[in-house]
């Protein structure tokens, strides 16, 4: 039986959403190891929309599945409607989204919250032992999710980031866009892609490595 | 020096705008061969907007050139102020968008026009001999443009629209999902992707046979 990764998206668009070429490379690297996936997103308002061209707030209200649905070519869940039990593994990818909309982490910091079903979800994740991967500034959602667990993660080496990350209750260590940091304990894989950059091939180096490392811990 | 390589994307999703997956696929191959990379999309509305979940109509406007800097990071060019003398080749993915925003294809079948400023930049690079790649749905719109020079194209084996495209003066080959048809003569690439499916692993392969073909023609 192929192995059923879960990928839990944040919109479309790097300013608001999911990363889009994070996403479409975490479905790539997926598929070439035949997983087959399983895409979902909270079923809420984005918590603004950005124009990408001007990179200024638009007057505009988007929903976070909805948009999330153009990566995921339509098939795609409510977040609110998958358990644990329906995926062997998770995959966050980053954006703006995954700390705007999976929670508000990029507006209020430590002080953020969990999106509540993306909370139910990651917690059920853990609490089974199945294995989650975050990407970019995912762990950060990620940590604060599981922060009793002290994670251990990474986002690059963006210093201020890293000490949200630590007085959250996570342990950070810095990371290259092409590699992963492994938290063997939790079971958590996460990799900086353009939390670094500076281009898709080397944000793909570390996403191809995660998914296969995702993988082997199913 | 690097080859830039232009990539005219049509929106952002697979139902009103460029297809993501085979949009971000070019983005990475390109990357890993060394080219650099021009994106653009024109600067008008899109025909409709897909609210992706359902697949129904939405009532929004969005605007095609806003829509594409998603896919782009924001690092995009409205196609009127690019000129064929800026790029060493083009690709366009495909998606609904590039025949309902480059041209009305779509809609109006053989009887479709090519939007002013793609047609314009479609025939300087045809003048200049400069290579093309089209991807999916693209090469019906890249042979309404450049008609005249009888273009061979696929778009993998969907009857109807082979002889849409035999009707507008190109000639259709029948080709796989992992493969490329290359018309020598025009400096033409094209390869069917999501026409054919059945998942990204598979449009992956003609893509990268595509960008590896046009860089090769450069």
């Amino acid at each position: 039986m192929a192995k059923k990764i879960g990928v839990l998206l944040s919109g479309c668009g790097v300013f608001d959403g999911a990363e889009i070429h994070e996403a479409v490379l975490t479905l790539l690297f997926l598929d070439r190891a035949g997983a087959s996936v399983l895409c979902m997103a909270p079923n809420v308002d984005q918590l603004h929309v950005i124009n990408h061209l001007t990179q200024q707030e638009a007057d505009e209200r988007r929903n976070v599945l909805v948009e999330s649905a153009r990566i995921a070519r339509g098939e795609i869940q409510d977040v609110a409607s998958v358990s644990a039990a329906d995926v062997d593994a998770l995959i966050i990818p980053g954006g703006f989204g995954a700390a705007k909309n999976l929670s508000d982490f990029a507006v209020k910091g430590p002080d953020a919250q969990v999106q509540s079903q993306v909370q139910r979800l990651l917690q059920d994740m853990a609490d089974r032992s199945k294995p989650i991967g975050a990407i970019c500034i995912a762990p950060a959602t990620l940590t604060l999710a599981l922060s009793k667990r002290s994670p251990r993660v990474t986002i690059g080496n963006d210093a201020g980031t890293a000490a949200a990350i630590e007085s959250m209750g996570g342990l950070h260590t810095v990371c290259s866009v092409s590699d992963i940091l492994v938290d063997e304990k939790n079971r958590i894989v996460t990799t900086p892609a353009y939390m670094l950059g500076p281009g898709i091939k080397d944000v793909a180096a570390g996403i191809e490595k995660l998914v296969a490392k995702i993988l082997s811990l199913c």
